[in-house]
């Protein structure tokens, strides 16, 4: 047998433990999933040393393959990282089990109880880059929930993610958890992916976590569901009716606050009844962060006589990118409607928000906007799962079906029917 | 430009105009709708001239072309059948609009007030085999849910569908419905298909309805979220502790009220305790439906006395078989895990049930069986929307994604978060 083979042997043998460790996973009591957390939390601090050793081996390797600063910051660990990680973990302990939930239990006339009961969806696998956290966020998640899981790292992390896949098998087994109930691909040939992604007898679930290119790639070759999100090309659109400060502070919040994240602001769509009062202050606000405009023909005519800004003429592809840097695109439209237009264009799904006091504006924007989170009078950098009161999240969806949004605890389960008899037939 | 060409410019002309009606259909008002499900019920009736007239084109083609009587017979339409039709409409009228329920809305310590709002899909499409009915069934489920519809019926049933269809946008219009939200794919050719499954842009959800192989051929061409259903392999266990004639009456319904149907009983698994007392008893039931019994080594031994019986020594193929006729497969089991373990290798997570009185058994299997419908003392027969108080059903999901069991209008929707604020910022 060649290499391999042996790994894709190896693979299914994880596989189908992974199922059979999710058989018993999901009726496990609320106590020993809070455990078994809170064993994972203490046991990553407790056995810091062999995590920090196994960390320093990727570091260097990183290190010497000259990987740049950035990435070689998001992969490092130390001892404060490691214990927000296990504050982290011991979180996900305090959050209610979305597990065993009964709901829309109805008695029919022929007596008959039906009812949905909340389970697991499973086994989980995820598909995820450098950072080494993301094992233990997206384990806890899964775990809490009631999942099996399948982990795949990055090569860059493989010893850091060893060490602490160990751990929270350790931690899982003293808990009373199956410990197969978490499996680590430790083979980070590219083919096992594809192979993995072939396995929807056993996989219910793939979560790919990093890139556009890793999201795509995964979505193209799994056989079985997938929930992404991604991009967000967010918009916010200034009505004429707007309070001026406050959207100056919105705006700003929105692209400054972090602007490498998918919920940050990438165009303002603004009102020409309000631009000419608007723009300037907003441009000024932005420009403390030296953040760069990409402005169209109208907002380039009120804004080009401050000089200091950082103005460029919007070009056709400014419109709909994720910028994911201190750039926006500035636009002045002549209504709603043509903003409203414009979102259905260039949105992709995401967050999308409007400033104003008119009411019917307002009622407008959230019934005719298309996407996961559709703001009034509020930063779009509020769409997360902790800022939303789930906790926490796995990742937030763009899709439609199954899960819009941040996706929490509850995202990662579905339903039966239950349905209690006492000896009904179907006349 | 040749007549495929043209074919699919057509379809991205109806793709988009689907799409743009979508827009409008998202927050039109319960009233609306329902006064279109009532013209289009009304309508059916009084246009009733033209839809029979076409639909004997369809007949005497079908016949032309020696289709099989079975399938004649579904094609047909007559004045009873058109009443039927119309008053599911009708009962389509008085369901529960699921779209506009705000849900989970809760006010953070900031003072945002996060919530969600149920909202159509936007376009479903709808890929079907012959019944005609199923374009009116459709077509009211969809538009009720507030989703824009785009149809391809089967070629058999051509004339038939492209008079209903203009039955029912004529109805749309006059309630004030965009006479857009219902489209037409009036092109029979397969390679129309494929392009369609390819609008991912216009189309948000795909959703077939035929055969095993239509099914299968939609999910690998997809590249839009489809929902199945389809194959259902249905055990009912016969525990220990059951009581027997409730058990004769579950399993002789499930198996023949209606065999031909994804919820009828497929495999009986009975407890050896009990085996010797249930069988006979089984067997004499079924056999008044003349059913063919597949039975496993030990069911034989205890069945083939009665020499009236139709028995067949039990091959491998038949655990795990879909009979759809009046054949079920019997095999005894010496417990309770070993029914669960046939179910878990066997069963096509669709609908399954025990009979018994025994109460941590009845808790074992809810528990631990994983499938859309779990049963206790009752027959799997009852799988169906209109029996689980849906009032109507687009087909049952054995997905565990998005929607699992009997697909109503609620499973048409999704939801948006929607978020009002005062200003507030994220710090």
């Amino acid at each position: 047998m060649n290499k391999m083979d042996s790994s894709l042997k190896q693979l299914k043998v994880k596989g189908q433990a992974a199922k059979a460790a999710s058989h018993r996973l999901a009726y496990i009591s609320t106590d020993i999933k809070n455990n078994a957390l809170l064993n994972i939390a203490s046991d990553l601090l407790t056995r810091r040393g062999e995590i920090l050793a196994a960390n320093k081996k990727d570091y260097a390797a990183a290190k010497a393959s000259s990987m740049g600063a950035a990435l070689l910051d998001r992969l490092m660990l130390d001892e404060k990282r490691l214990e927000g990680i296990a504050a982290d973990t011991r979180a996900v302990a305090t959050l209610p089990d979305p597990v065993g939930e009964t709901f829309e239990m109805r008695t029919m006339p022929n007596g008959l109880q039906i009812g949905k009961k909340r389970v697991p969806l499973g086994v989980i696998a995820a598909i995820y880059e450098s950072r080494p956290n993301v094992t233990v966020d997206i384990a806890a998640l899964c775990l809490m929930s009631g999942n099996a899981i399948i982990l795949r790292g990055g090569k860059e992390t493989i010893h850091s993610n060893t060490a602490i896949v160990g751990v929270i098998r350790d931690a899982c087994d003293r808990a009373g958890m199956p410990e197969d109930c978490v499996q680590f691909i430790d083979n980070t040939d590219r083919a096992l992916v594809n192979s993995l992604l072939r396995m929807n007898d056993v996989i219910d679930l793939v979560i790919p976590r990093g890139g556009a290119g890793l999201i795509n790639s995964v979505k193209e070759n799994a056989t079985m569901a997938v929930v992404t999100g991604g991009i967000g090309v967010c918009h916010t659109y200034v009505d004429k009716m707007a309070d001026i400060d406050e959207a100056v502070a919105i705006v700003n919040n929105a692209k400054v606050q972090r602007c490498t994240v998918c919920n940050a602001l990438d165009t303002v769509l603004v009102h020409a009844g309000i631009a000419k009062s608007f723009l300037p202050k907003m441009a000024a606000e932005l420009d403390k962060a030296k953040v760069e405009l990409h402005c169209d023909k109208r907002a380039m005519t009120i804004l080009k006589s401050n000089k200091s800004l950082k103005l460029v003429p919007a070009v056709a592809e400014d419109w709909g990118k994720e910028f994911l840097a201190l750039i926006a695109a500035i636009k002045v439209v002549d209504s709603l409607d043509e903003a409203l237009g414009h979102i259905e264009k260039y949105g992709s799904g995401h967050s999308e928000a409007i400033v104003t006091e008119d009411y019917s504006a307002a009622m407008r924007f959230l019934n005719e906007v298309d996407a996961a989170c559709v703001y009034v009078n509020a930063s779009t950098r509020f769409t997360d799962g902790g800022q939303f009161g789930l906790g926490a999240e796995v990742g937030i969806s763009t899709q439609k079906l199954h899960a819009r949004g941040p996706l929490g605890l509850k995202e990662l389960t579905t339903y039966k029917w239950v349905i209690l008899g006492s000896g009904q037939v179907r006349p």
